[in-house]
């Protein structure tokens, strides 16, 4: 990688894409990793989907749908219409453009390669010139227990069924024997600052930190370590980061984000409606930084990257 | 099934589909059953293809590319112009309509449904009354020997390479431990009339002939076996049959055709302007019908159909 001081970011999907997006307007490309959760990943209709992957991709390369945070923009659903005439399963709302990169992956790791190739191969081709690093390339897949159901799959309660049912419980199969990918560890141990994106911590960074070797760098490393909360006023800006924390016995609030990191992160970032908290959130042994930490638009989310870079006085390395 | 006689067709792709439209628009489509080659199938970015069948299912519902003979009328190539973007393989020329149908069939094969089951579903859903099996559940696949590239798959002989190379072999692999599929053997055992379609001989024939089983039944009940040259004037009218039978070491006419099914076939329908191999075909062992077997029309495929039930007494069949 190039000299200079590098940055690792723990991510999953639509937040952690923003906050990329916002990180890399304003610092050397090339000095950004992102470590990305690979637990929502699937098999559908043969095709290997990478939904936090593809988020990151499709927002990093500008072609990601502004609307919804995820799939492409210019998106078209001829492949979806006429499956459904046929009575296959459309729940997953695969368009034609997104397709296409799933077809590019799953025969590339038919082919003998792995996901940390497949998708450096990826973010050559769409000019991407951030590290994306598969968190893992073994699977790793989240299910999650919900109230009358029992274990689903983690696509199921996300997408099937809109993050609507209580989650009672999770877990993440094959985590016990997943490796960190290639550049994983060493990416985190040779990083000047490592964020954890704004992303659910359940679902999203629990799948990440839970891979053999990780939490103990980041333990290591605690002082070099910015989390940003993902939840503003008590609501996650999108998905079920919220009442998942209630209903896995956490307070809905960054406190009880304070609570999930405080052994892996030195500081939390926490948004300016919850300056009251700031107290509370240091009480649980985590150092608040408080600001502006909504990305409804490129020059917010930016903002929000200038104010964690100045925690580690990083803001020198701005890229003109 | 229905009440009535029975007929069966060995069918590969578009020689085969067509003669099957025209059969269909003068027979009781639900006496019909078509054995289709599963040979030609493959696997391509995670997606199970099988061409034949495809091109027989499009043809049968209408929804073929008139111009071709095989793939969607209508067709769009939203995904493969972008898998081509991504630098992924778009040799094979997936449309977007097509797509949908592999989605469909791989998701349902990955659910453990067998080819069976599911090409009868899309009938179903397609509103094909005529019965497809497949010859085979089981995974067989052509292989080449050509000219200074050894052994090749089928479709990269037949696609990649648009059948420009000189074959030496053939073989079949997975053949010798495949089973004929449900209902195979017994739609031959029980039909009044066999028709070996004007499909490839060598490689859309011949691995459904040589499955377990098939050509024990076909020789026990040659004299309700009817081939269909494709062959006419010295020339396949689609694809390298003509070629092949040289290259394999047959005349390349009728007369290589007739050597080729003499024993599993009593009768070998042959073009009009081959009258004068008429002898030499007899002379092979096998009754030669000589007739117009150019299927450009619909018109043309349902009159080479009624001569074909001619030679059966079937004609009384046929319905208003």
């Amino acid at each position: 990688m190039s000299e200079g001081r590098r940055i690792t970011v723990v991510a999953g999907g639509v937040g952690a894409a923003k906050f990329l997006r916002g990180l890399l307007d304003v610092y050397p490309n090339k000095l950004v990793t992102a470590l990305v959760n690979v637990a929502d990943d699937f098999c559908l209709h043969g095709l290997a989907i990478s939904p936090d992957l593809d988020t990151v991709t499709y927002t990093l390369s500008g072609q990601v749908n502004p609307d919804t945070g995820w799939g492409r923009v210019e998106e078209t659903w001829r492949v979806k219409d006429e499956l459904e005439r046929l009575g296959g399963q459309t729940w997953f709302n695969l368009g034609d453009l997104d397709l296409a990169l799933h077809l590019y992956r799953t025969q590339r790791l038919n082919e003998g390669a792995t996901l940390t190739q497949v998708t450096l191969e990826i973010c050559n081709t769409l000019g991407i010139e951030a590290r994306l690093l598969p968190a893992s390339n073994q699977e790793i897949r989240t299910q999650l227990k919900v109230q009358g159901q029992g274990w689903i799959d983690f696509q199921d309660y996300f997408v099937a069924q809109q993050h609507s049912v209580a989650v009672q419980d999770l877990r993440f199969e094959g985590i016990g024997s997943a490796a960190p990918g290639p550049e994983v560890i060493s990416s985190l141990q040779e990083s000047d600052a490592i964020i954890i994106a704004p992303s659910n911590p359940f679902v999203s960074v629990r799948p990440v930190l839970e891979i053999s070797g990780i939490t103990d760098v980041l333990k290591q490393r605690k002082e070099k370590v910015v989390a940003i909360s993902p939840i503003v006023g008590g609501a996650a800006l999108k998905g079920p980061a919220s009442r998942m924390l209630e209903e896995l016995g956490f307070e809905r609030n960054s406190v009880g984000i304070a609570s999930l990191y405080k052994d892996v992160a030195g500081t939390l970032v926490i948004d300016e409606v919850d300056l009251e908290l700031s107290q509370r959130v240091e009480a649980e042994g985590i150092r608040p930084l408080v600001t502006d930490t909504i990305m409804d638009t490129p020059i917010r989310a930016a903002a929000l990257a200038r104010a964690v870079l100045a925690e580690f006085s990083l803001n020198e390395e701005e890229q003109q």
